[in-house]
């Protein structure tokens, strides 16, 4: 079956494209983009697709809900013009965290963005979708990458005298897996409410962080409030180097500045989202297109 | 089985279901809803929707993509809260004019904005959707408003000598309908290209418009350029008064600017879209209500 590699509408999603199809040696087909001026999209692809699977990039960066309507977009084009099978990878998921009801009334956004999704594409490839049962909601073909792995071993985290750190306990496999593949110790943070002052205080849950270098692994910074806290406390207790390595850098406002003035020596975070200062990227498109021909 | 009422996300949806909901004397019930700092929506429909048949008002208005999606949020918010029933209601459907594929790679939009909707809601009701077909990929219960009777009634439009023009021959049902009330002649224009300049001209195809008041009547209007060029030349032909009549007014940068400037004297919009000043808005609450009640 002729593959064909689609490029999303957005910079990040072309930027990962490129890197898929210089590594699967892939053709690529541009689409034909441009926003009305009343603010609709308009896509074309301009090329035969017809018998071909079609594997489409697609990052849903904010404005999330135009990223994710270009993807069905593209879809449905791929369907109108006849392709075997549609494959769509999104670097970045948005909606993830919406993944339950917190209170009655409200909708499980991810679970209406899977449905959709799987209207328009056989196969669904994610970067680290916050929970990975929310996969179940698009049914079979969807796939969680986990990105920790790989962007530890390119960025060279191992050494002598690290231990890996988990924000919450919910998260705690992330830090285990990483933990092997450096060959560390792992633990997590627990969050304790100080009887007095009534403020919210963390501390690792049994490791010993004193003179080591720390990685806190998490799926999403946001505000980066939560790493910064964990940050300021580990460097008390001792910490020597404290790097965090993380999916999706959001970093909303002075989410970087304070992340580096809480004691973070570096931040990596994957290419899913729009670049910024202060963080250094690794290129998930290789992990991807591994996981492309693990499937074929 | 008992209704509920439920204004979407933008100010034209509230006045529209506040409309509904004086009309049928509906229980409203206001969604809670904001936008997280990264872009992202959030909504909870804060009551019992239980059992009841829930009736959503959601004009597609610009960021177009943001208005459809919190549509289908709000769709999965009453599916989850266990509606029997849930009727969703457009008053601006956006994405309508890409109905085919005029160019090979092109999706047809309006297709999957239905086919999702269609996973959500089991009635959907839209004001003027451009082409009728469209409603087919909804499936059963999908209903087009055609809105210009109502308005022409009103506004009082019948006059002793009008005379009502569609700006093509495609759309020659709405103005023959909208005659047949007002008890007038009506015709189309034709677009011709002058063999010598090459330029654009237009003429009614067989209606004598001297001394006429003539109603335009159209769906859409974004840039306003083919109206006001109408408008222009039936000044020409020596037309008394000019009012148009269009069911959505987008009105894109100096639209409205420039129709009266042609010689339009009067705009007439259904508030199916943010208001601007120049336009006399007719409220379409009434008409979807007397729809409402014909179907319950």
């Amino acid at each position: 079956l002729e593959r064909i590699l689609i490029p999303g509408t957005n910079g990040v999603s072309k930027e990962i494209a490129d890197s898929i199809s210089r590594e699967l040696l892939l053709k690529v087909c541009k689409p034909i983009y441009k926003v009305f001026p009343d603010g609709e999209s308009y896509i074309r692809i301009p090329c035969d697709v017809k018998n071909k699977e079609a594997i489409v990039v697609q990052s849903f960066i904010q404005p999330q809900d135009k990223s994710f309507f270009e993807a069905i977009l593209i879809g449905d084009a791929l369907r109108e013009g006849g392709a075997s099978n549609s494959i769509l990878i999104v670097p970045y998921m948005a909606y993830a965290r919406q993944d339950k009801v917190f209170l009655e009334g409200e909708p499980i956004s991810i679970r209406v963005i899977m449905e959709t999704l799987r209207m328009l594409y056989k196969r669904l490839f994610v970067v680290e979708i916050h929970k990975e049962e929310s996969l179940k909601y698009f049914g079979e073909g969807a796939v969680n990458i986990s990105p920790y792995t790989y962007m530890a071993r390119q960025l060279g985290l191992e050494s002598s005298n690290v231990a890996v750190l988990s924000p919450d306990i919910g998260a705690l496999n992330r830090a285990k897996t990483l933990s092997q593949f450096l060959k560390c110790s792992y633990d997590y943070l627990v969050k304790r409410r100080d009887k007095i002052t009534g403020g919210i205080t963390m501390e690792p849950k049994e490791l010993d962080v004193n003179n080591k270098d720390i990685v806190i692994v998490d799926d999403i910074i946001s505000t980066g409030g939560t790493i910064a806290s964990a940050s300021s406390i580990l460097k008390k207790y001792g910490a020597r180097h404290i790097h965090v390595l993380v999916a999706h850098a959001i970093m909303l406002g002075e989410a970087i500045d304070k992340l580096r003035k809480s004691g973070i020596d570096e931040i990596y975070a994957a290419n899913t989202l729009p670049k910024k200062d202060g963080i250094k990227y690794v290129d998930i498109g290789p992990l991807i297109a591994d996981y492309l021909s693990s499937y074929s």
